[in-house]
């Protein structure tokens, strides 16, 4: 039985209207109605995933709407922003219900950690396409920018870098032992790193989510900065998973400089307050490294262990 | 030359920066920034546009670009919202310059009749699809929903039902006429009814677009606001250029009471505020006629000019 627009609507987006305190009005009228709390900042930001190009033709519907919400949200923690809402334009080829069912349910599962109402939003038949859009609140002048680097301040990343990327690598490879189980959780259900911008919001001067990769993307701040920065190769973090299958891999420090998709956040902090930067990542359980300097010649730089130059590629995924 | 995806925004989309007052910080960080100035409330909507379903697959690139931010701004018109500020999420098959340059035309040449900043977006690649949302703003408490259609309301459109659905059913007629040229001017570059939609603010008690036929659509009202309504086909508004191609049409009723794409409003409005929304829609130079009376009894009735009813079908297009 076909499924009507407003059925399908209904049956698997709309009846999960969550109650939250900015949202006025919801799915089911021309638009939805919002509230920006006296003193907040809105944070938008819009991204859309395609079959085959952003998520394997493969992947579980629940991967795929789960990693759907988690790429727009990772914006938002680059900004140091507190998710309040969100909007989602999807196109789908025919009204399986299957399939729909585990979409959502991968979505709702994310968007419920986050206690995170989904407002409004659009259901079309075309090929497969989900665009997503999240509103998220920041205190007035609080924002973290890609522009606020300085000469000196150091350069940390969170969690581990290449994950995703190795996933990729290892596809269709058949041993499948917990470290391939791990990476490709990394790939499919990437973290956004929520809790760890809204405290960076007090300690770092930039920040980016590392969606094109760590040189594609600390590339932009610096360039935004009108800074460099020297990185060192060995201190870039490389989970227990990446470092078990490392030797499978032609090229793994060219995953850990240049794969994508890993999401986690990249920052500058002036000096004196990385010491509170450790304390407040201790308490918040959410690992995170030093991983080079910000310099006042332009460009990114890349050492290795002996103190020589490892060549940077233009790294970061074109589309056209 | 292929041009990455970041010269690609930067040559068509980045370029056309606009100064407005509530935009913090627009396209270039990991978000866009917002204000909501005190007293007022954020509309939010989007609509997902896509070659085939949503215009037809030969509608100049610059109608695509203009009517894919009609749509969305009409959504902000039902509600009575001010534009404020919109994102692209914009998919293509390839980078190809002439098209981008004339689809970017159409979009400014509507958005800069609004002084309405793109803040932010997305490029990917694969079918063509258009994704925008768009934000606007509403004095507390003055948003135009469905549900506040009460019995004994007018029920009144504004401008004139059919023509988009008219043209449509032209296609392919090499007759082209100024009357056949303002059919297409209606179908390709549909005009959002934001300024009715903000003096509606303070005359209806509840409105809707037009996007689906005036028969869905008025149906949509009813149904949240619990009442029915009859409306009256002779008094069905109708364009010069729509009654002058009449007699060409099949079932020219079927066009205005079903034809969806019009993107006019739909409104109710109580007897007693009749008088001033006659007054402020003739000095807005802004047709609006009245074409029927809310009722108690559930459902929507037609009659025709000897009183006599005529069958309504469950009009609306399907997407599944």
């Amino acid at each position: 039985m076909a499924l009507s627009e407003f059925e399908l609507i209904e049956r698997y987006f709309a009846g999960r209207r969550a109650v939250a305190p900015n949202v006025l009005l919801g799915i089911g009228d021309d638009c939805a109605l919002l509230k920006v709390p006296p003193g907040m900042t809105l944070a938008v930001s819009v991204d859309t995933s395609i079959a085959g190009v952003h998520f394997p033709d493969d992947m579980s519907p629940a991967d795929v709407g789960y990693r759907s919400l988690a790429v727009n949200l990772s914006d938002l923690a680059a900004m140091g922003a507190q998710p309040s809402w969100f909007t989602l334009a999807l196109t789908i080829s025919r009204a399986d219900e299957a399939w729909l069912s585990e979409f959502s349910a991968g979505l709702f599962e994310l968007a419920e950690r986050f206690s995170l109402p989904l407002v409004g939003g659009d259901v079309t038949r075309g090929p497969l396409s989900i665009s997503i859009q999240v509103g998220g609140l920041i205190p007035d002048g609080k924002a973290l920018l890609r522009s606020g680097a300085r000469a000196g301040d150091a350069v940390y990343a969170t969690g581990s870098l290449g994950d995703a990327a190795a996933a990729l690598a290892l596809r269709g490879d058949a041993q499948a032992g917990p470290s391939h189980r791990e990476l490709f959780g990394r790939l499919h259900r990437p973290t956004p790193r929520i809790e760890a911008g809204m405290v960076l919001r007090d300690l770092a001067s930039a920040c980016i989510d590392v969606s094109d990769g760590l040189v594609a993307d600390l590339g932009h701040v610096l360039k935004r900065s009108g800074v460099g920065a020297r990185i060192e190769l060995q201190c870039l973090p490389r989970s227990a998973a990446f470092r078990e299958l490392a030797e499978q891999f032609a090229e793994p420090d060219a995953l850990v400089l240049g794969g994508g998709d890993d999401y986690e956040l990249c920052c500058t902090v002036p000096p004196e307050r990385e010491v509170l930067l450790q304390a407040r990542f201790a308490e918040l359980q959410c690992p995170i490294t030093r991983i080079g300097r910000v310099e006042a010649e332009p460009g990114l730089r890349c050492v290795d262990a002996r103190g020589e130059d490892v060549p940077l590629r233009d790294a970061g995924y074109r589309h056209f």
